[in-house]
């Protein structure tokens, strides 16, 4: 009766920690999305995998509660951090009325961090996280947390930053965040982190605009008023004088 | 001439990568903070270790940075992630101008993400991290960042919520966030993340001020609007509807 539900970090068995490895070990049943499952299947041999289509949300927790109810130890896994737009919260959602289930949260390292470290350090100070997509929030919001983020000077992470019904999201993020960040402040984005076809990309603000290479597989990051660029790296310095 | 910059996680090996681990059992020389190097004794036996006391950032990477010079492969080790509030910026900047060393940032799990996981899922949606720390930074700014974090309704994360000589950071922090954020809004904070005495608590944002229990080994998390506390873990909603 106990769900595990584990990030899995960005890719390959190389990024995901031993105490995720032996939460998955240990279960019975794997729960997860067909990518995120196959990205572990050497940990899956002979055990039950339920897998279902992107956007099922709420029907894989179903099943993995199901699962645990049926007295068996499940493991749900998330690409990423389950805890970052990850499958924690609506897990322990659809288990409420099920407080016998012990549910237990494994962390992973989330894109913002996986991310950050192909770009060098634009996290090193204060940072804000958004999600550019409105399938579950209203855009009004979004808008609001880029402006005010850009205000506060923190860096700001963009996941989601595009899809084929959102494909110029991440320009009108890019336009708002431009009333207080300069348009010059160093970029960068990272797609297929730990995966093939990774690519690293270092610019500056304005060239996240109409820029096609930037997909749904993308994390962005915009540094702050501090933030440059060393030897090719995105630098975000914490404050330390005489370097 | 290389020099991995690694993030450990937050305590023993069950929360580091393989790519960190590797990356220390690659190198000749181990670099870091005393306790942190404890924390991966077993992986330093017959390696050069050199440590310097806290606060004396500079001096390691410059430590480090001669090793490299000298031509070994360098883990510089850093607790939580190399990346968030940690030494890859500042290893960035000291070895400026030296391009020929190739310095590789190894991203570890951070106190945000395992924080997170033992309080439930309070960073499902867009979040902050802001230090409370202003050894490097104005408390102007901190002000501010908090303030316009809470105003935009976000999930906000507190990392050096207090020290000796720091003690009501956070309840002016609380303060300020109450401008924008109910004193009720769901928070929690965790000890000693994966360490020998740690200890979760879930509250609400009035208990953070003038609670003699947080320290400078806490990691504190505020809500937003939406967070709820279900069965005992706290819950930031992406959104989903009638789960």
């Amino acid at each position: 009766m106990k769900i595990y539900v584990v990030g899995i970090g960005p890719g390959g068995l190389a990024f995901m920690t031993p105490q995720a490895k032996a939460a998955i070990e240990s279960s019975q049943v794997v729960v997860g999305y067909t990518v995120y499952v196959d990205l572990v299947k050497e940990l899956t041999l002979g055990k039950e995998v339920l897998s279902t289509p992107m956007k099922k949300e709420v029907d894989r927790c179903r099943l993995a509660l199901e699962s645990a109810l049926d007295n068996k130890t499940v493991a749900f896994v998330c690409s990423g951090d389950a805890g970052v737009y990850g499958m924690a919260g609506i897990m322990l959602q659809v288990a409420e009325n099920h407080p016998e289930v012990e549910i237990e949260i494994v962390p992973g390292i989330t894109a913002a961090c996986s991310g950050a470290a192909l770009l060098g350090a634009p996290l090193i100070h204060d940072f804000a996280v958004i999600s550019l997509s409105d399938l579950l929030t209203t855009w009004e919001l979004i808008e609001k947390r880029l402006r005010l983020s850009a205000e506060a000077d923190m860096s700001v992470v963009l996941y989601n930053p595009k899809s084929k019904k959102r494909c110029d999201y991440i320009d009108r993020a890019v336009k708002i965040m431009s009333e207080f960040k300069s348009m010059d402040t160093p970029a960068g984005y990272v797609k297929n982190i730990g995966r093939d076809g990774q690519k690293v990309v270092i610019c500056t603000m304005k060239d996240l605009i109409n820029n096609d290479d930037i997909d749904m597989f993308t994390t962005a990051f915009v540094g702050n008023s501090t933030t440059e660029i060393i030897n090719g790296k995105m630098v975000t310095p914490r404050g330390y004088k005489n370097v």
